[in-house]
């Protein structure tokens, strides 16, 4: 049985565009209605073809749904919440895709109160934006946290649960303010950190910007990629998950302050001590199927 | 006309084990003798077959040696070649892969006086260790950059370079302070940061550790390949290029502060605008081919 025949998805991007062909692939017969604020995304979408429909507005693509998916950047999904609020049918499930999860379980049901509003979180994506950059085998394998809030019908908790598991991934419940915080460590601080330092290259004067994308093969050129992530939707998620992510970077911020100290004072033991520690929980992210073994991600050399 | 006829390495993990292999491959007619302070390695670089002969001892290893290359971490550097001062052919060039070049050479230079030294350090590598984790295509299109002292006789310098190209790397020469600046920013700077969130992830008490590993594809495990590198080279990385290190760290941590003010004061022109600044440097690494442009490395999905 279908967890849900009719499914609209709100923001066409790189995860809007991959959760439409990636239903399309798993449930051919689900009718898949798409919208985008942006025109021209509209128009690639239509072109594309990854959706039964394209409409102009929010409004009219949510007047038939079984389950709407919101894939806009966190800050603004209770705007487009606020647009769909009046034409949405009763039995819907609206569910999102945003990376933190407390701001928009707040944001949705101010704006829709009675709806069902089961927020998740497909753990996936690749630094590429946009309706082109999507594909149907985002969410093989990867985890996808639902984190329904205290009172959501369990019916629907658990053909959410199907719907993600029909895309390929594996659902976890969670709380919404421990997802955050979790997501802070795995995710948002990653990020951060990716801008961070590539950033500090960019401003650099003694090492010319050439020089630092000649030689970005010794390690730099990995922390470019996730500093190549969607810029607003990344600005949204630290604005929306603001205490949990300083949180994590104070921790961050004493540790490197205690690295930093270890090799002032020639403290090689410390150094070793830590790089060993690193290497074991490498080894057990890859032993778990959430990284690849191939040696520099399997990079052609 | 081949560079060099007969090349010594010492030390044959990865990086060693990948010159043994590439030499063998671009130039047959090269003899490989190799040496590894490891007895294991040793043997299991007899199994593996990519030196003609393994010595028992260094210095056995450089007596006929045309090319002695040595690669071992940073900190073992002056140690071996005080092994090797008695036996080095007056007329063979010295040369290492270490990855900070001006105390390389004040070491060398200090034990080897009157010895022909020409530091030098692909720009290449993977997270593994050991002589079964290398492999011969390495360093093609890799930048190897040679740190000559002012008083390198031109024709040895000449010969390294076609010796690294023979390798398949682009070659560039540079002042070994200048190196140890543009290093600290594109490779060292990295390092420490990926040990250090990988390690901030690993202590967390609310976040367990096997969510920090499922959640992982959230940008985590990116940081967890470079964090699960030899932690004694780089232990010795940092020792060894102290200054240049801890300047870049100064002002990563500047730009980092500067991240958390913006983030707490919701600033998000400034978050948008950094995120937006940092994917151009993505693109320019792309294009000048020193990444691959499919999305998240071309990590399978």
């Amino acid at each position: 049985m279908l967890p849900f025949a009719r499914v609209t998805i709100i923001g066409l991007g790189l995860i809007g565009s991959s959760v439409a062909r990636a239903v399309k692939a798993a449930m051919p017969d689900v009718r898949v209605t798409g919208h985008d604020a942006d025109p021209q995304v509209r128009e690639r979408a239509r072109a594309l073809g990854f959706c039964d429909d394209v409409t102009d507005t929010a409004r009219a693509a949510v007047i038939d749904a079984g389950l709407v998916v919101l894939c806009v950047p966190v800050g603004a999904m209770g705007v487009v919440a606020a647009e769909i609020a009046d034409d949405l049918p009763a039995d819907a499930v609206v569910s999102d895709v945003g990376s933190c999860k407390q701001s928009v379980a707040d944001a949705l049901s101010a704006v829709l109160p009675g709806a069902t509003i089961i927020p998740a979180h497909p753990v996936a994506g690749t630094e590429k934006s946009g309706p082109d950059a999507g594909f149907a085998t985002l969410f093989q394998g990867r985890w996808c946290i639902l984190t329904p809030p205290a009172n959501a019908p369990e019916a629907a908790v658990e053909a959410l649960r199907a719907f993600w598991q029909r895309l390929g991934s594996d659902v976890e419940i969670m709380e919404a303010r421990h997802h955050d915080l979790v997501l802070a460590i795995t995710s948002h601080l990653p990020h951060l950190i990716a801008y961070t330092i590539v950033g500090t290259a960019d401003d650099l004067g003694e090492v010319t910007q050439s020089e630092v994308i000649k030689y970005s093969a010794g390690g730099f050129r990995d922390f470019t990629r996730i500093a190549a992530s969607d810029p607003v939707m990344w600005r949204d998620v630290f604005l929306n998950n603001k205490e949990a992510v300083l949180e994590m970077l104070q921790r961050f911020s004493e540790d490197l302050t205690a690295l930093q100290r270890a090799i002032r004072y020639d403290k090689g033991e410390e150094l070793e001590a830590l790089f060993s520690r690193t290497r074991t929980i490498r080894r057990s992210i890859v032993e778990q199927g959430q990284d690849d073994d191939a040696p520099d991600f399997g990079r052609k050399h």
